[in-house]
C-alpha cells in the first residue's frame, strides 16, 4: 500500500456528484419504498441492467445531447460508455433477449457530463425510477395504467395528496394541429420543439424563434398559438373533435379517439380529477408516438408557465428556484416537473428491427426528494435509524460495573426476537452518555438495567419522549422474562406513523 | 434519432457484466432485504457514494490490483475511475466529513477490469455488501457485533442455518508467530501473503513458494508450517497463551488478549458454536491491523482446503466449481469465502492523516445467490412478482362484452385497498388466457366476474392451486361488497411463508 493517496490533494466526490447521507438518505429510501410498493402492486417486475453499455448501444439515440455521455476510457477491449437514461438500456434489453411483453420498473443511477450546477440542481450522477409497459395490448390500456400509477405515487407520499396535476397531450393530435396550421411536413418536429419551450417561455419568444430562427411563415405561427394555448379536462376533446377542420384531419381525429378513450378508461381509475389536456406540452424527445404526459405540482412549476399565467407570488418561486437541494437536471423532464413520460412504440424497432409497442414512466426522485422534505413540517421528524430500543446501565461511582455483559444478553435477547437495539460499545459508559446517544439516533424506548432490580429479575421499560402523551416517561419495572413480550406489545401500540419508522 | 444503433453490432452487454432479471433478481432481492434488516437491528445507516471517484482517492490502496481499475475517458475536467470497492469510498468519506463514529453499511456495484469468467463466475461489475463500524469503541466490543451480525445474516437466509463457519484469526498472533519463527521484519508481509493461499494450495506449495520464491530459510518455513495448521475453538486460545515462546511475544500476546475477550463476548451472544480459530488465515490485503475473519459454509469451500483436510467427494466439488452462477469474484474474500473482512484502524489516516478505527465486514453477495439458489429446493417456488389477485372476465361466445370496465373498476378498488392485482389488456379477453397468465405469474388467487353473478351482486374467488389442501380451489361466491375484505382475510391466513411472497 503505498502513500500516494495521502493528503496532497483536495479531499472530495468528482464535480457534479454527492454522497447521501443522514436522514436524507433516509426520506429519499422511503420515497424509493413508496414508488417500489405501487409498482409491485400493479405487477411490475425490475431488471438490473449494466452501469455501462457498448458506446454503439448508446450511439444515435440522443440527437445533440449524444455530447454529454461519460465514456469510459479506451484500456483495451471493447468501447463502453455509462448509461446516459434507463429507457436505452431497456429498449437494447427487449430487443436481445425478443421480450415481448413485461411491465419492468428499474431505479438507478443514470450519467451526464453536464456543465453541473449545485444551486440549481444539475447533477452528474442522478436516479432515475422508471416503469414501463412493453408489448401489444388493446388501446390505451397499459396508457392507462400507467397513468393511475402516477396517482397512487403521489398519493402515498407525504404531503403530495391533491397537489399535482397530469398535464396530457398526444403526439398525433399535436402533429395534426400542425398539418391544420400549414406548418411544412419537414418543419412539424422542430416547430414541436419550440412549442415545447412554452412551460418555461412566454408564447411571444417561442413564436419569435419558430418565425425568425425556424422561418416559419407568422400567419401559421399565431394560429398554432390559437390552438397551443388551448387547456381543459375532457370536454377540450369532444370540443376539439367538434371543430370541423380538425375533425377533418385523420392524424388528430385518432389522436382524439385515442384520448377519449384514455379518459373512459381514467374515469374509472380515478385518474380524471387529476387531469389536464394541455395543446401546449409537446414534449422534447423525438421517439414519442402516442400519449405524452408531465407531472407537474405546486412550486414544481417555473415563475413563467404560460404568457397568460399569473405570475407566482415572488416568495413561492424563489423558496424553490433557489432551492440547493433541487437535484434533478434530468432533461427529460420538462421544466418544473416531477415525471414525466409517454408511449414510444417504435424505439425498439431500432435495435431489433422489429418494433415492440412501449409506454412509460420517468419518475424525477431527486426533485421528489427535495420538495417532499420542503413540504415535512417540523413535528414529522425524520428518525436517523430504525433501533427501537436503547440498552443502558443505571449506576455510577467506584462500584459501579457497567453491567456490560448484562447489557449484552439483553441485546442478544431482542436480536433474537428480530427486534432493533443498540448498547453503548463501552465497559462503563455514563448514564448521561448513553441517554444522549438514545436522543441522538431518536430511539423511542431505553432498557435500563440495575444491579438491585436485575436481583429482583426486574428490568426498566422508559419511553424516551419521542411519543405523545405516553403514561411510561418516567419508565416502568416488568419482569426480565416477559422483557421481549412487553416491548413489542409497546410497539403494536405507538402510533402507525411513528411505527413506520421513518416519515412521523 | 439517427440510425446508427440499428442492427449493425452485436447487441450484448460489455464483457463481465449482465442483465439480472427474472426469479433470479426476485430472489436476490430478497437476500438483500434479509441482510438490511439485519444490518438496521444493529443500528446501521446507509450513504450512497458516487459510481466514480477522483483517481486520485484511488490511488495507492489496491497495489499491483490498480492495474483492474476502470478509468472514465479524459473528457475534459477532473480525472475520475470506476471504484473498485466500497471500502476506500468509505474512507474518503469519512476523512472529508470527519466523521468520527459511524455504522455504515452499503450495498452497491463496484468494478473491476479483470479478465473476466462467466463460466467461473469472475465478472466486471459485481455488487458489494458491506458493514462497517467507525470509531474508537473500548477493545473487541465492535469486533464482536461484527461477528453477530454474520450470524443473523448467515442464519436468515433460507438453506443456511447451521451451514457456515466463520474462520477468525488475529494479526497480531500471526505477526507474533512468524517473529518466533524468525521470519526476517522485512519478510512478514510477503510471507503472510504465502500463508493466504493456503486455503487452495496444499502447504508442500505454500512451502516451496517461501523457500524457493521468497528465500526463507527452510528450517523457518518448517516451523510456520506447525503454527499455520493449528485450528479449534476457544481452548486453542489458551493453548497458544501457555506456550512459553508465545507468551514472551508481545504482538502474539496482546492479539491473543483481544482474541480471548472476543470469544467472551461471542459467547454471550451465541456466536461461538460457529467458530473456527484458524492459524492459516492471513487475508491478502495489506490493510487488516486486527481481527481477520472469513465465512466458509458447505460447498463453497475448494477442493484443497487444507493439505490434511480429506478431498470433498468429487460430485460435491464439481457441483461448485462448474456452478455457471458463481458470479463473485472478490479478491477481498477467499477462494470459498462468503463474507470476509477485519480490523482496520489504519486506513482513513492515508487520506486524513488522523486514523479512524474501523472494523467491517463485506458479504459476497453474488456468490451467496448462486448457493442459496442451489439449496431452495423445488417446493420453494419463487414468484416472478408480488400480486395476489387476477382479475378475470367469466364468458365467451358473441354475446360475451368482456367485462373490460367491471374488470378496471375491481382492480381500481383492489388498488385502493393495497391490494396488488392485475389484469388482462384485452376488451374480450379468453378465459384460458387469463388462467394462464395467472399461472404464469404464480398469483395465487383469481377474482372471476361474470355477468349473472356480477347482476346478483357477487363474484368469485378461485385459489389457484399454489397453496397446499385450499378447500376454495373450485372458488367460492362472495358478495362483491365484501371482496376486499374477504380477500384480505384470506391473505392473512395462507402460510406465512407464502405470504412473504418469494421463497415460499
Amino acid at each position: 500500500m503505498g502513500k500516494e493517496g495521502k493528503g496532497n490533494f483536495q479531499l472530495k466526490t468528482p464535480k457534479g456528484t454527492r454522497d447521501w447521507q443522514g436522514t436524507d438518505v433516509v426520506l429519499r429510501e422511503q420515497i424509493f419504498s413508496t414508488i417500489i410498493e405501487v409498482f409491485k402492486r400493479h405487477g411490475g417486475v425490475t431488471i438490473d441492467t449494466p452501469v455501462f453499455e457498448l458506446r454503439e448501444v448508446l450511439a444515435g439515440k440522443y440527437g445533440e445531447d449524444s455530447k454529454l455521455i461519460y465514456d469510459l476510457a479506451d484500456q483495451g477491449g471493447e468501447i463502453c460508455s455509462l448509461r446516459y437514461d434507463l429507457t436505452v438500456p431497456f429498449a437494447r434489453y427487449l430487443a436481445q433477449n425478443s421480450v415481448q411483453q413485461i411491465k419492468r420498473y428499474h431505479i438507478a443511477k443514470v450519467y451526464r457530463r453536464d456543465q453541473p450546477a449545485m444551486t440549481k440542481g444539475r447533477m452528474r450522477e442522478f436516479y432515475q425510477c422508471d416503469f414501463d409497459i412493453a408489448g401489444a395490448y388493446d388501446a390505451m390500456l397499459p396508457d392507462a395504467e400507467i397513468l393511475r400509477i402516477v396517482k397512487e405515487v403521489f398519493e402515498g407520499l407525504p404531503g403530495w395528496k391533491g397537489k399535482f396535476t397530469i398535464k396530457i397531450n398526444h403526439r398525433k393530435i399535436l402533429d395534426g394541429i400542425f398539418q391544420i396550421c400549414g406548418v411544412p411536413q419537414e418543419k412539424i418536429r422542430t416547430i414541436s420543439s419550440a412549442v415545447d419551450k412554452l412551460d418555461k417561455s412566454p408564447w411571444e419568444e417561442v413564436r419569435r424563434e419558430m418565425v425568425n430562427e425556424k422561418g416559419l411563415d407568422p400567419t401559421i405561427a399565431d394560429k398554432i398559438g390559437e390552438y397551443v394555448q388551448l387547456r381543459g379536462g375532457r370536454e377540450l376533446v369532444t370540443k376539439l373533435q367538434e371543430m370541423p377542420e380538425v375533425g377533418a384531419n385523420a392524424s388528430a381525429k385518432q389522436g382524439l379517439e385515442e384520448m377519449a378513450l384514455l379518459c373512459n378508461y381514467l374515469d374509472i381509475f380515478s385518474v380524471l380529477p387529476a387531469l389536464s389536456i394541455d395543446m401546449s406540452l409537446a414534449r422534447g424527445l423525438d421517439y414519442y408516438t402516442g400519449v405524452i404526459y408531465e407531472v407537474v405540482t405546486e412550486g414544481s412549476a417555473p415563475a413563467v408557465t404560460k404568457n397568460d399565467a399569473p405570475k407566482k407570488p415572488k416568495k413561492e418561486k424563489k423558496k424553490v428556484a433557489d432551492e440547493d437541494e433541487d437535484r434533478s437536471n434530468d432533461p427529460t423532464l420538462g421544466v418544473g416537473s416531477v415525471a414525466a413520460g409517454g408511449r414510444y412504440d417504435e424505439l425498439v424497432g431500432m435495435f431489433s428491427g422489429k418494433p415492440i409497442p412501449c409506454v412509460g414512466i420517468s419518475f424525477g426522485v431527486d426533485r421528489i426528494f427535495s420538495i417532499t422534505k420542503a413540504r415535512l413540517d417540523a413535528s414529522q421528524i425524520i428518525r436517523p435509524t430504525e433501533v427501537d430500543v436503547f440498552i443502558m446501565a443505571l449506576g455510577g461511582g467506584k462500584d459501579f460495573t457497567g453491567l456490560l455483559p448484562e447489557r449484552m444478553e439483553v441485546a442478544k435477547e431482542l436480536w433474537d426476537a428480530g427486534i432493533k437495539a443498540e448498547f453503548t460499545w463501552k465497559q462503563k459508559p455514563k448514564l448521561q452518555a448513553q441517554f444522549k446517544a438514545a436522543e441522538n439516533g431518536r430511539v423511542p424506548w431505553a432498557v435500563i438495567l440495575g444491579e438491585d432490580e436485575l436481583k429482583a429479575g426486574k428490568v426498566n421499560i422508559k419511553e424516551m419522549g419521542l411519543l405523545d402523551g405516553d403514561p411510561e416517561k418516567n419508565g416502568v419495572l416488568v419482569e426480565k422474562t416477559e422483557l421481549v413480550h412487553e416491548l413489542k406489545s409497546r410497539f403494536a401500540r405507538v402510533k402507525p406513523e411513528l411505527a413506520d419508522r421513518t416519515v412521523g
